[in-house]
């Protein structure tokens, strides 16, 4: 794998995701915004809160990626298992930090009770990731990054994270929106596939205002393979005698 | 684990969701339904479209939980490889099954090319799972079942799929939303958890005009145990000095 293709895993920690009592707002956050900055999202596990799944879940994806990013599970209460799992996972003892527990103390004042101590308990050797929203912080150990599950705190976090790793070559992409079905249009797509193997093609069928349709996703990171490909796309399409619909560029 | 507690794992499969392109829609809708009809999920994991990816996912899940459903895939189009993927993982032949054929024979009719007679090939031994939309069948094989990605279809062969599986006994909730802040009650929590271990006990803050409240949710499968549960709950609220929004039974 090259410099310019990071690529990442995503651990969603919480039962109320698996009971169907919470939609997960998270992944398409995640999965968009790495996508903007070059790093490639290769699997997403949502688990519940048991500490040894966590430790089973950590273990297996921080030695197979570049990065593993973790949502939910730092707050104060009971069901609040992730740092002290982050960090037997990777050997390390969990340590009250100065800094966060500063940044709490500083936020709660005189109802910073020992619960809400508990999350200024990070694993020794870890670095703190910003959270302006509610002052307990996430944090960095090695290449595995703790935020939390709240979707608008998680995307204040990760505004300090983007500033803590390498970013890669961002991925480009090209959409063509058809009204040809994709049982039509398959064979030759997979002919276009053949001959731009760089090129992730993907292909969704929709049925819209009773019509049948296909978008058409050519995604790349380098900008003249997906030109090509494009062109390519392009010209296929043409062959079809079909309304298109729109041509988006990306 | 009784029979009361059928657990099971989703694997979602598409680039697309791990892209950012596409928000996922199936995972809040089958964590759900299953809940209802006592099924547990218990892991869902996002993949690409890649087959050796596809089949280490399956093959660790399938021994590890009772039922696998995967989502996305059948379709016409050269990524879509998931029967192929699911027929490998467990050693079968991929073969053309002619109940599917002719079930695409009706819907497509002349249109029914070679792109579009592939969703009629299933592993050897499988059972078909009904689509009433667009013809082309999910299938059952062992314990793994496999369903569209298209969210109005993999509804609809939900439908029929229900009646090929043993149901649990769904577990049943109680939440109680309260304007008092998660770190507050964090303490009374963790006493009520430890009092009551056959309950799930969830804890979830949110910011709402202005105001910190958290919602808290018990789960469990038996009526008695989570009428005691919510009764502590009830005494644990009424000692805090708050107004409590909404008292909702599920």
């Amino acid at each position: 794998m090259s410099k310019n293709q990071l690529n990442a895993a995503l651990i969603i920690i919480g039962n109320e995701i698996l009971s169907g009592r919470t939609p997960d707002k998270n992944i398409n956050f995640l999965a968009t915004e790495l996508n903007k900055i070059g790093i490639h999202l290769k699997e997403v596990r949502v688990i519940p809160d048991e500490v040894e799944v966590i430790i089973d879940a950590v273990n297996k994806l921080r030695h197979q990626f570049e990065y593993v990013f973790t949502t939910g599970g730092i707050g104060p209460t009971h069901d609040d298992i992730t740092s002290a799992s982050i960090a037997k996972a990777l050997g390390l003892p969990l340590v009250l930090d100065e800094e966060a527990e500063r940044r709490l103390r500083e936020h709660h004042g005189k109802k910073l009770n020992a619960a809400r101590l508990k999350m200024a308990e990070i694993p020794e050797g870890a670095t703190l990731i910003d959270n302006p929203i509610s002052a307990a912080p996430g944090f960095r150990i090695e290449n595995v990054f703790v935020l939390a599950g709240v979707p608008a705190i998680l995307q204040v976090m990760f505004d300090h994270l983007k500033t803590m790793i390498d970013q890669g070559k961002p991925m480009i992409s090209y959409e063509n929106t058809v009204y040809i079905a994709e049982g039509t249009i398959a064979e030759r797509l997979d002919l276009l596939q053949q001959e731009f193997d760089d090129v992730e093609i993907g292909s969704y069928p929709f049925f819209r205002q009773n019509r049948l349709g296909t978008c058409i996703v050519l995604r790349c990171s380098e900008k003249e393979t997906l030109k090509k490909a494009q062109q390519g796309l392009e010209s296929l399409v043409a062959e079809f005698d079909s309304e298109i619909v729109a041509l988006r560029k990306q």
